[in-house]
């Protein structure tokens, strides 16, 4: 880990050391199942903030777990002079749920096998987050004149509905000269990626009941509607299922196209195909329309999309069950891209659904914004030196198909740059079973981490007003 | 009760020791989960057939749980004198799956409150098998001479799919002149019902595996097909949500119309309306296409259906989970109508879905046969005959939505009259949740078999070589 730590003090701790305590730390907080979409997983949520804050606390930050009207917010400063430079670390520990039988192991209980890190949360956003902390403590110890905040949510995976309330009512404890977000995906294993804009989100239900309950449908079947094969024809009238292409009447209007040569130069840097982006995540076929790389990096990072996550409704036990469902209810959502606005697109989809099926009821949830962000300036070239000298490769600026809500908060409301630099791998199973990290990720991102510290530290900070307290 | 037991001796058991046995009978046998679908129940089905073959030697029968590939059949023998007429009694004691979540008491403990008995099986068949052998035995002490063998099938929610051979195997050993089947539906509790005709069943599952797990929308959304949405515009392509017209080409050729007349001579006995038939099944709304009392009675006992039962696959949990599914199910299945035959119905729509999509595979079911008989003749004028007597009201002759695999495996197998002596309810919740049977169905059914058998008894029994034997 020598070669690239910044020309500070040595760094005493062995790699050995940090790995062990990495690991020790990765396993502690996998092992709160922070779901932060179960209700009956909110006091593990709440556990986590505090064993987070705890191990914050240990590294030598002032730890506080933050109230808001859901799941906490963690908010540390780990401050080595106030008059350094501060960046702002956001990570989150919230989770997506995980359902223990497709698991080939407990995902609560992190299984460490020859520097794979397996569990829930252990690539999104855990095993980050512990990297940008221990980067923090090193980069302090080797006396790098910077400063941190953590700001470690625990409500991304549900749409961090309170994070913007958090950041106006902190704002000024928070003196953040830039932010840095470590929880995006690469490219592939051998094409480390700086993300400089993300797709928005709205996700919604789709629900209808016809009956007061289920009936026999030798009884009633060609009398009673069915639910389930209404809910059916309504999705398939809104997105045309082979192409993925969506029905909804204006739904594409002012999607920005990518700029001239964007997506080429992307795709030269990443040597991206899509034959290993279809390895890397497991899919056996993909849309057929999609035909070159350029369709594929094109279709999932810059282009809107409608999905379906579940329909429930009717019987789904073992063996059959001859009944006409009573109800039916579908879980969507829609990924957005720049010039798309979600309340404007959840009007449309309102609308649509009301002309096509009035008794379907169409519920939509607080939405994510897209985001485009910039990768030129002083924070962009020290992301991609430290991603150089980390990884040994040219990061590749490209734009992402995830949505993170914070991201759009903090730029309207801290309104510093932002800098991705992320970890996991689409190999990593994120958002699947057998989710996991690995130590060459997290040893490599705390290298650099180190170095990008070291490069922000000598940035002298823009025109701003600073708070006396750091 | 006395009024139309037929002038043979008199009973002397009173209503009250009659129907204290009865509810005593009903809530053991309820008691017994008998859900030949679950292979988690399947010991609790043997232990149905036992506790049934106990209940029939009480009554006086030799009693037999026979074997078969799959659940045993209870064949039970009552012989009055070898030289009397038989007939056998077909009912089944296997059951629907219950989720006791859905129930407002356990389904699988009889509740009585007054002379309303719920519980899964209650009516679909358990309540009206019972009433058959209270009435055997009653008609047993008087004095009419008449044979009974009671055939008790367990594996007829599943599609009966070993009752033929058990049938062919056994056929010696019931030498029966004619079948009475208590397993059918009244139009409505005001007007008795004999069927003379039932839809037949083809179940079918549609699956489609896109990936090797779920994968984040975030990172494959676009990209990634949804085998959610390619299956729901499949079962789009099958038939019309609104209408319930089914697509699948070929699939109507072979239907049967009914006879002239038959639709509105059914009506005009049986008072049916659609508002009384939509109220007692709880249907919010029924198929706008329908929209007189013909077509609602047409579409659910003469023609041919399409239904999905239940869809799985993605998540289906609390809360959201933003992933593209990896795979998807349909349990779907057709009622079929005298005209079509199973067999090639599924081999049309095994070509329908590979012209459609080719990755989705179908799999079908062991197929019920649809069942058309005759409603003239000696025993149909006794089944007449005996609803008037102790329902005070005519029976209309109808076709029936539902299906009994048995049915047709007795037409072929026998070769004898079938009648149709039915007591359940359409309010009763068939298939359904709080599925209900209650005591004046059950004792109006007691009284309607002991006419019947009374009436039968008298029937000179048509040339056919006889066992020695009963």
């Amino acid at each position: 880990m020598k070669e690239s730590i910044p020309k500070f003090r040595q760094i005493t701790a062995t790699i050995k050391d940090i790995r062990r305590q990495y690991e020790e730390d990765l396993s502690l907080v996998v092992s709160v199942p922070s779901v932060s979409s179960e209700p009956d997983r909110f006091p593990d949520v709440r556990r986590c903030a505090d064993v987070a804050a705890g191990l914050l606390r240990r590294a030598g930050a002032t730890a506080e777990v933050v109230p808001t009207g859901g799941h906490p917010v963690v908010h540390a400063s780990l401050v080595t002079d106030p008059g350094n430079p501060t960046v702002a670390l956001y990570n989150h520990l919230d989770v997506q749920p995980a359902d223990p039988g497709e698991w080939s192991s407990d995902p609560f209980t992190l299984t460490i096998h020859r520097g794979r890190y397996t569990g829930r949360g252990a690539t999104d956003d855990k095993g980050p987050a512990l990297a940008a902390m221990t980067a923090a403590a090193l980069a302090r110890d080797a006396g790098i004149p910077l400063n941190y905040h953590f700001l470690w949510e625990l409500e991304e995976e549900i749409g961090s509905p309170h994070f913007a309330s958090f950041l106006r009512e902190r704002k000024r404890q928070i003196p953040a000269d830039s932010v840095m977000v470590s929880d995006t995906i690469w490219v592939a294993r051998a094409t480390p990626s700086i993300p400089y804009g993300l797709r928005g989100l709205l996700p919604a239900t789709l629900s209808l009941q016809t009956a007061r309950s289920d009936v026999h449908s030798g009884v009633a079947g060609g009398v009673a509607r069915n639910p389930l094969l209404e809910i059916s024809e309504l999705l398939t009238r809104c997105c045309d299922a082979e192409t993925g292409r969506v029905k909804i009447p204006g739904f594409y209007k002012g999607v920005r196209r990518p700029r001239k040569g964007e997506l080429e130069r992307s795709l030269a840097v990443t040597g991206f195909t899509a034959k290993g982006f279809a390895r890397d995540l497991g899919l056996t076929s993909i849309r057929p329309n999609l035909s070159t790389d350029l369709d594929v990096v094109k279709a999932f990072s810059m282009m809107p999309t409608f999905e379906v996550h579940g329909i429930t409704g009717g019987y789904t036990g073992p063996g059959s069950k001859a009944i006409v469902p009573h109800r039916a209810e579908a879980k969507v959502s829609m990924r957005l891209v720049p010039g798309q606005d979600p309340i404007h697109i959840a009007r449309l989809f309102r609308e649509f659904v009301k002309r096509q099926n009035p008794d379907i009821r169409v519920k939509t949830f607080p939405a994510l914004q897209p985001y485009l962000g910039d990768h030129r300036g002083p924070y962009a070239r020290a992301a991609r030196s430290a991603i150089s000298a980390a990884f040994g490769k040219e990061p590749a600026f490209t734009r992402e198909g995830g949505s993170i809500g914070a991201v759009v908060a903090m730029d309207r409301i801290l309104r510093v740059p932002i800098s991705f630099l992320g970890l996991s791998l689409p190999s990593h199973g994120y958002h699947s079973r057998n989710e996991h990290f690995d130590w060459g990720q997290a040893s490599g991102g705390i290298r650099m981490f180190l170095h990008y510290f070291g490069e922000i530290a000598r940035i002298r900070p823009p025109r701003r007003r600073r708070t006396a307290k750091g």
